[in-house]
């Protein structure tokens, strides 16, 4: 595994998922396995769970890794060829990538969109461009357009409640647009619809108010609702997220107060499980009672990202 | 040992000072008594000593440490319940601290006073909704009302001075306010009083101009003197050090330039040693020449930082 | 070795070379060497490439490295003796540096210069009161006016290639001013200077505009010439940096943009290498199709830090 950007990069989703339950109940099997291998935490953005789960799992598989927070202002990379570099940036990406492909050997990089330009965003350049000139294998900790190893700990998370036997049938699952105060990426809610899609183990509703259509690259193959309600109905998993919309791209549309989910709300679900990655607003987002209520499944999903780090990890070491 | 917040959650505190002073002849006693288990040191507010005493003690003890600075203004929790956070909170305890609970074996919170109501400093509900909500152990390095590992650092200094003989009979340690230019918090001060009052190894005064008192809480037990001069006479250790005033809270009263020790102003004490928990201000806190004079304890104190520390991680550890 | 602050602490610099490459080949040789020994990394000013490759290095020597960056206006020392500290410095030098002594075997510095005062700057007081204060050995990981890690890594760097065995003669190495946009410090220009001519293994050449001449006390015993041509004629090494002015101090002088060499500059070169520090701005310091081309030696200096830097700690250590 060269890169990890998407879920076309994952290979056999089932196997990713089956190895981070496995390290979750042997989180040190493998700790001789990253021996002497050096991971590089590249943050153009700020990190809390993503780095200390990854840093986590690489300390399970015993690779040493060294975490650089360098805010986009401070060290403001250069991704255009041929310019005249007599501006703001300090660097240009093919100086600096191959620096760190001399360092690590595996480059771990976070970079949020923009959200300024949508092509820009979905090029996916800055994360590419890492790949290009670095000669090492590099892992998304959250790109532009999607964050992978969050997508993965999502369906670790619905595998084990599946696997602890409650759910008897087909499980549905629910990702549905909620309220938030300013304009967020399209990352996470991207990447959850096209794992579930290709996960292939689940009915996939996407729900949201008409006009915050996420771009079709992610969503084919899932039923698109407008009506949150009707969306719900019968659902085994609700996955909660704010997203800013695509088409005009970037902002903050109405707040749509009456999307926030409530236990209330949960009635016409199968008792649902609800999801979210975190940080959430209470009361905005989602409410507070249902985050405390036992139908909330975000501490798991938060803890589960170890695991699916340390899969990823593992298959890039060759483990 | 589930909590490390005051002098209350130490135990014996003889024993706690003991293991330190024998830390610091066999560092690497306990190796591998920490060996796959690992500390989170979550910094609210800025360190330099605490965190590198604390991440060398963790190492001392074969643990895995893992820093993260999270300034106040750029992850700002929430701690009140049912609100509805569409102003500038991101995350609520409730959702935050459970997810560290998943990462740690032990958590290490840093929070400083906002200095600006003492119901809320001095309920000191930030290090506690962080033990509550995390389900593990929760250790301070500094909050809103104490510094407990500071006291402890302090505690084993004067034993290390007593043990080696100079002082024949029951000391006498003086807490003597000190000028500065900025209101600081009382935690130091707090902290100190109460530890020296449960190690009943000394008498204790308390120093300080009118209208200075500290919380009768933490002083009970204690002398307390409004004449510097008189205070320190016969004093064995004067520990220095400003803090803002209790009633009306926070604030920086009166210079009282006259309440800085220099050299001559010693000569009323058995050769007191002289304590502060750095940084210091030199020639406003205290003397210059002072500092650098052998009555100095101020270095060692920091050095000890490491074997308080690491006593008290032990014991959380069972070790 | 009890500093490393210039090619003066260096002892036999051809030593450091062969053991820098000895570990390129063998880094995990001493990798019990360092054990237990403590390396702190105090940034007074940010870094990338210092910092992750000085890290590489204590790890493969089996050190424990512990970074603290800390920005001169977040912890602002006072250098001064008997200053009342009443203004913004927080902690005087006598103070903070001894605590550190108390924490790690080995302290690295990294301090700019202000390019406010040339005295100031050039009297070194910061890496050399951390020094005469800490009580252990001091490696500079770039000071006010010298730059050695990298300088060792620059030598390296050549003799790797005089070793594959393309040049047959006695080098020649140039030393060549580059246009920029902002002022900056002529550490690097000044310690290469005075590495390579302590090296003695090559002739070597400064070229520079009228006006920007370095401080003779590092370019003793090199040829200064006032036209690029004819200093790259023949050249086998050129070394492109940018430098403000040292007298008057800290200057921006004219933009010389002819002085940004290209591949058809090379023309009158011996097919000569060219190095740089990084960062570079492209087309501004030096042509993009430069840093592309076969003839650039930019990353391999980056990856030599980790060994020059091996090298160096190696010694530090008695290994």
């Amino acid at each position: 595994m060269k890169t990890f950007f998407s879920v076309n990069d994952a290979g056999d989703i089932q196997t990713l998922v089956d190895t981070a339950l496995m390290y979750k109940q042997h989180p040190l099997l493998h700790k001789a396995g990253g021996k002497d291998k050096r991971l590089g935490l590249l943050f153009l953005n700020p990190s809390l769970r993503t780095r200390i789960s990854t840093q986590i799992a690489a300390a399970n598989l015993g690779m040493d890794a060294i975490v650089f927070n360098v805010d986009k202002d401070g060290w403001r990379l250069e991704f255009e060829d041929d310019v005249v570099m007599n501006g703001t940036t300090v660097e240009h990406i093919k100086d600096a990538a191959p620096v760190l492909g001399q360092y690590f050997d595996i480059l771990a990089v976070r970079s949020f969109p923009g959200l300024l330009s949508k092509q820009d965003d979905y090029s996916e350049q800055i994360i590419h461009q890492f790949a290009k000139h670095s000669g090492i294998p590099v892992l998304s900790l959250e790109s532009a357009t999607r964050h992978p190893l969050q997508s993965l700990a999502d369906i670790v998370t619905m595998e084990e409640v599946l696997r602890a036997g409650t759910v008897k049938h087909r499980p549905k699952v629910v990702l549905t647009w909620a309220p938030h105060v300013k304009p967020l990426p399209q990352c996470v809610a991207n990447s959850f619809a096209e794992w579930v899609i290709a996960w292939q183990h689940a009915d996939f509703v996407i729900a949201h108010p008409e006009g915050m259509e996420l771009d079709p690259k992610f969503t084919k193959g899932a039923t698109i609702e407008y009506n949150q309600d009707k969306a719900i109905a019968d659902a085994d998993f609700i996955y909660v997220k704010n997203w800013s919309s695509v088409e005009p791209y970037g902002k903050l549309l109405e707040a749509k107060h009456d999307w926030m989910l409530t236990p209330e709300r949960l009635s016409v679900t199968r008792n649902a499980g609800i999801m979210h990655c975190l940080p959430v607003r209470r009361n905005v987002e989602l409410s507070g009672a249902l985050l405390d209520s036992a139908n909330s499944l975000v501490t798991r999903q938060a803890g589960n990202r170890v695991w699916s780090a340390q899969s990823v990890l593992a298959k890039m070491l060759g483990l």
